[in-house]
């Protein structure tokens, strides 16, 4: 009878197999498989951030010189996952999506007056025809150009938002945690162009109640303070910040009144206590991970980004928004993990599922059907689709290689163990701190509504 | 009577709107809010390539600076379409993704020999601490370096395929014709690693197939042509040209045994006859979209990627395969579109359909609900998601904005006209050169098998 079960459950596996194989439109993915090959995590570990090293003993980014980073195959998923929020919630906005280069004269930020404000942390190089460019690390200068370029424009034309996500570079002296302070990094940054004070006003507060959707939706605990604008300029500001001991800003808050401030903003005499309400501020280190800028007519004027109405030309009124993609996920994990565990936020990790077939040799083994079974089921539920990781290093123990998925941050992990040569196959699926043993349809059925 | 029918489509109108605005997760397209605003085409055209000129006056791209372009956002909906596209195909194949960084240390270029072989078209700059970085063209010695940093490696973790999407620099002397020649432009970047030159071999076979199978795909037409090595170097190397006069390479083709090359590769007695069967060649101008490389262990011996087996370490045998994208989109429009109007590749019309409301003030006007209705019915059949644009511009004449939308290139232009109004409205529904009168339900029936 045992013989005749597993005889069925070998042709099973076999013809599920090559079903699997068969739907070209999911990859399959297998820790076998992945580059760079899966290690074991380093003992001297530095303690100055949580999660930075895990994340080079992971594979989710390598360096290879200082500041500069490469998103490897886990990682790039988790920030093209972050992308397509972002993207979704841009254009749910109204936002128009574009792609500027990377190279901006420098002739534009003469024009604005930025090239004398920025010091040595902008790229610049010369083309061959002796032209100095930029690496640019926003683009104000060059949609401003931009849009200046589509004259006239009227005011039926406005507003204008329109936004990229791109490479930024920065030569920071003082590179450090990994994606939380890099000299390439990937942001998102919207420019908007309105008629005048008022409307840039309104837009200012949609974008910044859109971050404040986008980082809750994220799980991502972050404050709203208010800041300085900067060498960017403008009328006000507001930073968005992660807390975390790893920060470099210093925010100042009102447990009474919710006032929150950058520093930077605040003098002398209101270092101490709230400036709207009197109460004691408390301090606490921040990770900037967005920034808005109601910029006014900075860079309108003198790049002529005018409009047309009955009276005549008017320079609009801009506003900038800019999230640091790469940041905000490293900023994410930093604070939402434990010394053993990545957590990645709500949405981010590279793959849902993780899932343990038994240890090649084991008494369970016969059940090793079921884990490829389920991959396939699993991906037919619309939201786990390409969100299934086999963990086939079959040489390992299932205890080893849960602990390495429980550390890496796979939101859910199935175990093919023992029970699943029961007659009736059970597995362990375990989430958060739950640990559940489920029949393969209550197994399905627990997935499509978490 | 026909009162009645007018407060009903006005109920039903208002309802609809609303319906819409509530499915957050589409996104409305009107014309009359695309940024930047459409314009009258130019009259003075130039004629050197058909599909230049055309996609500056319809906003598909645009520049500020020679050889520098910005993709607007129907120009970078094409480019997105064709990443979606090219990932798959990458996955397909078994690749991973990763994201290198565009700053590359020269100091890795002098090891594999490529800084000295590489002349002045190569972007070069020093950072703050006078460390020099070029703005990486292709990533061979990135990738080779960042996988050598995970040894040891074994013959197990082999083959390794990842590649990359990202932007790539060449200060180019003679950028012209969009973004068929830029300084900044997408590439798809894949590098191969195998245990040996059987292996690597096999690899180049089946890349090799995959593009073939992407470009036909397109329908875009292509020619498969034995290559120069160049300074990337290796083994051997094709180019996937597609033929135009605008093209920049001769390629000799013979019409009786299919061989073709690059004039680069022939020696003289070999211009005029083929050299495998004698027939006459037969010269074309071609447009390279696509290289690949056999490079074997060029790179892998200087920058130490090695693997481990029971005989010792040995270098990895590698590949190079690129695709360029924004080239590509820009070869495939110049030689699919006619002088008249824009043609895509498959799947790359920034939007699928065009729907056109009737005028303001006209007969018709009545029918206009139809145009939001049927948006709103379109956008929830799967394929049609977010691909349907509305040309809003209502003081303009249907037959203005159909012409428009001809030039422009959409595959399906719907045109709520006259036939609307009847008991039973119709649509003109058109597409290549047929023009269909549809009920409501024809025409999504039509669409959900087209």
């Amino acid at each position: 009878m045992s013989l005749l079960m597993s005889k069925q459950r070998i042709k099973a596996f076999l013809s599920f197999n090559s079903k699997i194989q068969r739907i070209s439109k999911v990859q399959l993915h297998r820790m076998t498989k992945m580059f760079p090959p899966i290690r074991e995590a380093k003992i001297d570990k530095k303690i100055e951030t949580i999660s930075t090293e895990p994340m080079f003993d992971h594979n989710i980014i390598s360096s290879q010189h200082s500041g500069l980073f490469t998103l490897l195959p886990f990682g790039l998923r988790a920030v093209e996952k972050l992308i397509n929020i972002i993207d979704a919630q841009m254009k749910k906005a109204g936002c128009q999506k574009l792609y500027l280069p990377h190279l901006t004269s420098t002739s534009l930020w003469k024009k604005s007056g930025r090239y004398d404000d920025c010091g040595s942390e902008i790229f610049r190089l010369h083309d061959s025809k002796n032209h100095e460019y930029l690496l640019s690390p926003t683009h104000e200068e060059a949609i401003t150009s931009l849009v200046s370029s589509f004259q006239p424009l009227s005011h039926s034309n406005l507003p204008i938002y329109v936004y990229q996500i791109s490479t930024k570079f920065r030569d920071e002296k003082r590179s450090k945690h990994g994606l939380l302070r890099s000299r390439e990094f990937l942001m998102k940054d919207l420019y908007t162009f309105d008629k005048n004070l008022t409307a840039a006003k309104d837009t200012y507060k949609t974008i910044v109640n859109v971050y404040d959707d986008l980082f809750t939706n994220l799980g991502i605990p972050f404050k709203k303070v208010k800041a300085n604008v900067g060498t960017i300029g403008g009328i006000k500001s507001h930073e968005f910040h992660v807390l975390s001991d790893v920060g470099e800003d210093s925010i100042l808050s009102c447990t009474s009144c919710g006032f929150s401030a950058n520093i930077d903003v605040l003098s002398d005499e209101h270092l101490n206590t709230c400036q709207s309400c009197g109460t004691a501020l408390i301090t606490k280190k921040g990770i900037e991970v967005g920034h808005s800028f109601l910029l006014g007519t900075k860079y309108s004027v003198p790049l002529s980004a005018q409009f047309k109405d009955e009276d005549g030309f008017h320079p609009m009124y801009m506003g900038c928004y800019g999230i640091g993609i790469t940041r905000l996920l490293a900023a994410g994990i930093e604070v939402l993990s434990t010394e053993n565990q990545l957590i990645w936020p709500k949405n981010l990790a590279p793959f849902k599922v993780c899932l343990i077939p038994p240890k090649r040799g084991s008494k369970e083994e016969c059940a090793s059907h079921w884990c490829y079974h389920l991959e396939y089921l699993i991906n037919e539920i619309a939201n786990y689709k390409d969100e299934v990781v086999v963990d086939d290093r079959l040489k390992l123990t299932v205890g080893k290689r849960y602990n390495y998925a429980k550390e890496f941050g796979f939101p859910i992990i199935i175990i093919v163990g023992k029970s699943a040569v029961n007659r009736i196959p059970m597995f362990e699926l375990f989430q958060e701190n739950n640990k559940m043993v489920l029949s393969q349809s209550d197994l399905l059925q627990y997935l499509k509504t978490h």
